[in-house]
C-alpha cells in the first residue's frame, strides 16, 4: 500500500552500534515492541525534539538525560505513548531508565527513552523491563531491520536507510531507522528516527548537521498537519571507523550524505502516511522569502480540497490557486503566479492556461507521484513539501482506531 | 441531513427591497438560479469580501461599484462562480451589469454582481441576460425565500434568518439569506450572505455593524479551513421603516440584532457542513490575548484528527490537548490547560481528568452537538469557533464532485 516504496534495503551496521528487538506484548501481542540501542563509550549524541508544547513523559526524560551526560542505551517501546500521562507517566519512565541501568551497570541518566503508541493510558512498566534480559543477550551490530520493526506502530512497511560514504579515501556508514504513518496522530503517536554514523564528528557540527538535516526532510513533510506529543530524531556518532570530519570537505560530504538518508526516511513516512495513495511533493519558485514560500506550500500540502483532489485524480488548478491565493501573502496578485502538474502548466494569469488540456492534466493526475509547481514570479526564494493526498482510507484509519 | 436546522421561518419583509428568482440554466437544469435584489433608492449598503488574494471577477466588480456610487440591484448567480476566467471573466460579468442597467434605466455601476458555483469556466452571460426580463417582472417583498433557494448550489438547505427589533417602541425588520456547505469549496465557491433592514442607518455606522457582525459570525466558522475566491457578505439598510438608529441604546439593539442574525446564518452554514454529522463549538477560555485564544481555537477546529475523532463519537481527549500543544501559545505549559466536553472535565494536569469516565465521555461524544471547552488559566481573553466533524462524505463530496 506504501506508494513506492522499495522492500528494505541492506542495512550496513555501524561499527559502534549494538541494537536489539524482543516482543513484550506493551500493546500488541505476538510481535516486536520494544528496541534497545547500546552506544559505544565516547559515541556523540544530537537530538530534536516535538515542539508540541504537549510533551509526553520519555520526551521530557530523554531531554533531561541528553543534557546531563553521554548516553549509553536508547530504550523504545511501540504500543504505548507514555504520554497525557502525568506525574505517573513521569516515574514510569524514570522506573524503566533505571531498571536498565542496574542490569548493565550505567547510571539511570545515561539511558534516554522514547515510546509511541496510545496516549493516555499508564506504561506496563513490569512488562518492559522483563524483556530487558533477553533484549541485552541479543544485542548484535547487525539488528538494525529488526528494531525498524520493533518501532512500527500502523506503520504497513518498516522504513530505513542505509549508505556508505567514502570521506578523504576512507569508508564510513550511515544508517537509519525510522516509524511514523501521519505527521503524526498523537493517540497513536508518533514519528521517531534514528541514524547512526561511525564517523568522528563533533559534537557542535553534528549538532548543526541533525539541524540542518532535520530542517530539509523531516520539518517538510505533513500528511495532516498535526505534529505529535512524542516526535524525536536522533543522530549518533560513535566515532568506531576512525574516520573524522574535520575539514570543509569533509563535512560538506557527511552533511549531502546525512540528508539524503534523512530525506529517504521521511519520504518514507509520506510515502506510508495514513490511506496516502498518492506521493505528492509541492514546490513553491520565485517567492519573495522562504518564509512565504514556506507557507504558500504547507498551505497547498493542507488544503483538504487539494488533498481530495489528488484522491480523486481530478486536476482542480481551481483548489490549488485558491489555497496560494488564502496563504496571506503580503500584495499577492494572483494574476502574477503559474501552477504546473509535473510539466504541464494548468493556470496563469490568474485563468488557465491557454495551452493546458484536461487530457494533459488527467495524465498527470492519474499518476501515483506528482510533482505541483507554484512559481510565484515576485523573488528568487523556494521551498518543497511533502505530502500524501486525502482518502476515505485516512477517515477510517482515524476515527476507527481505538474501536 | 444539516445537524439541528429547522425548516425554513416566516422571512419578514423589509420594505424598499424587492427580489426575484428565475430558472436560467446557468448549470443545472429546472431549478432556480438567478436571484435580482432590487434597493429604493437612497438606500445604503456594506459589504465585506473573501480576504483570499485570488478574487472572482464577481468580487472586484462589485468592490468597484460598491466605490463608485449607491447601489440599485444585487445580480446573483449560482452554478458558475466566474472565478479563474482572466480578462474574459471580467468583461462578462460587466456585459450582464450593462444588461440590466439598460432594462433598468439605471447605471452599470448600480449593479453588484455576485457569482458560486464551478471555478474555471466562462460564464454563460447570453443565458443569464435573457433571464433578466421574467426577473424584473416577477420582483417582489415576499419573494426572500425564493431568492435563498436560488443561491444554493450543493447546500442541502436554504439558510435564512429574519426578526423584528423593537427600537424605541417602533419595529424595524432584519432579515437575510445566506448559501455555503463548506469554508468553503473553491470550486463550488463560496460563502455568500444578503442582509437587509428597513431601519436608517449611517453609513459609517453601517459598515462598523457589519464588520462587528461578520467577526463574530462569519468570520469563527470553519468546515475545512478553505476560503474562497467569490466569498461576500453584503448589509443593506433601506431606512424605509423611518426608523432611525442615531442614539447609542438604538445602536446598542440593533447591533445584538444584527450579530443574532448573523449568528443563525454562519451557523447554519456549519450545519449544512459539507458531510457533517457533528455540530461543534469550540471555546477557548483563560487565554492570555484574544489572538491566542483564536489561534488555540482555530487549530483544535481545523485539526484532521480532532474532527476524525467526533465523526467517530470518539471522546479522545489526547488529540484535543495535542492540538492546543500545537497551536505555537507562548511558554505554553500544559499542564495548566484543562479540556471539557460539554460540562464534563476530561484533561486536566496534562493528564486525564481524575474523575472523568469514558462513559461520561462516550455520553457527550454521541450527541449530535458538543461543546469543546479549553480553559487556558493563562489570562481573561477567550474565543469561539463553529466547526464540524471530518467524515466520509466530506471525502466523497470533494472527491467526486466535478464527476
Amino acid at each position: 500500500v506504501a506508494v513506492g516504496l522499495n522492500p528494505p534495503a541492506q542495512l550496513l551496521p555501524v561499527v559502534g552500534v549494538r541494537l536489539a528487538a524482543t516482543a513484550a506484548a506493551i500493546r500488541y501481542q505476538g510481535r516486536l515492541d520494544v528496541a534497545l540501542i547500546e552506544l559505544a563509550p565516547g559515541s556523540r549524541i544530537a537530538a530534536q525534539f516535538t515542539r508540541n508544547a504537549f510533551r509526553a513523559a520519555p520526551v521530557v526524560i530523554a531531554r533531561r538525560h541528553l543534557a546531563a551526560r553521554a548516553s549509553r542505551y536508547l530504550l523504545i517501546n511501540a504500543g504505548n505513548a507514555n504520554a497525557g500521562t502525568g506525574v505517573n507517566g513521569i516515574e514510569d519512565c524514570l522506573a524503566a531508565c533505571t531498571a536498565l541501568a542496574a542490569k548493565t551497570g550505567c547510571q539511570p541518566d545515561e539511558v534516554l527513552p522514547f515510546s509511541t503508541g496510545v496516549i493516555g493510558e499508564r506504561l506496563p512498566v513490569d512488562r518492559l523491563v522483563r524483556a530487558l534480559p533477553a533484549a541485552l543477550s541479543e544485542l548484535a551490530p547487525d539488528a538494525w531491520l529488526r528494531a525498524a520493526e520493533a518501532i512500527m506502530t500502523t506503520d504497513t512497511v518498516v522504513k530505513d536507510a542505509s549508505r556508505v560514504v567514502t570521506i578523504a579515501d576512507q569508508r564510513v556508514s550511515i544508517t537509519g531507522i525510522a516509524k511514523g504513518a501521519g505527521m503524526t496522530r498523537p493517540d497513536m503517536a508518533t514519528m521517531l528516527a534514528f541514524i547512526a554514523t561511525d564517523a568522528r564528528v563533533p559534537q557542535a557540527m553534528l549538532d548543526a548537521a541533525l539541524r540542518i538535516a532535520v530542517d530539509a526532510s523531516f520539518n517538510c513533510i505533513t500528511v495532516d498537519g498535526d505534529t505529535s506529543t512524542n516526535d524525536a530524531c536522533v543522530l549518533i556518532a560513535t566515532g568506531h571507523s576512525g574516520v573524522d570530519i574535520d575539514t570543509d570537505a569533509a563535512r560538506a560530504q557527511f552533511q549531502s550524505s546525512l540528508n539524503e538518508t534523512a530525506n529517504e526516511l521521511a519520504q518514507a513516512i509520506v510515502r506510508d502516511g495514513e490511506g496516502a495513495s498518492k506521493f505528492i511533493t509541492v514546490v513553491v519558485t520565485g517567492a519573495a522569502t522562504v518564509d512565504e514560500a514556506r507557507r504558500v506550500a504547507f498551505t497547498v500540502a493542507h488544503s483538504p480540497l487539494v488533498k481530495t483532489a489528488f484522491f480523486a485524480s481530478d486536476p482542480n488548478w481551481g483548489r490549488i490557486l485558491a489555497a496560494v491565493g488564502r496563504a496571506d501573502v503580503e500584495d499577492l496578485a494572483i494574476e502574477g503566479v503559474e501552477i504546473f502538474l509535473d510539466d504541464v502548466c494548468v493556470a496563469r494569469s490568474g485563468a488557465v492556461a491557454q495551452e493546458y488540456t484536461e487530457a494533459a492534466g488527467r495524465r498527470v493526475m492519474g499518476q501515483s507521484e506528482i510533482v505541483v509547481g507554484v512559481d510565484m514570479h515576485r523573488g528568487a526564494c523556494s521551498f518543497r513539501v511533502w505530502t500524501s493526498d486525502l482518502s476515505y482510507e485516512y477517515v477510517r484509519i482515524n476515527a476507527e482506531y481505538r474501536s
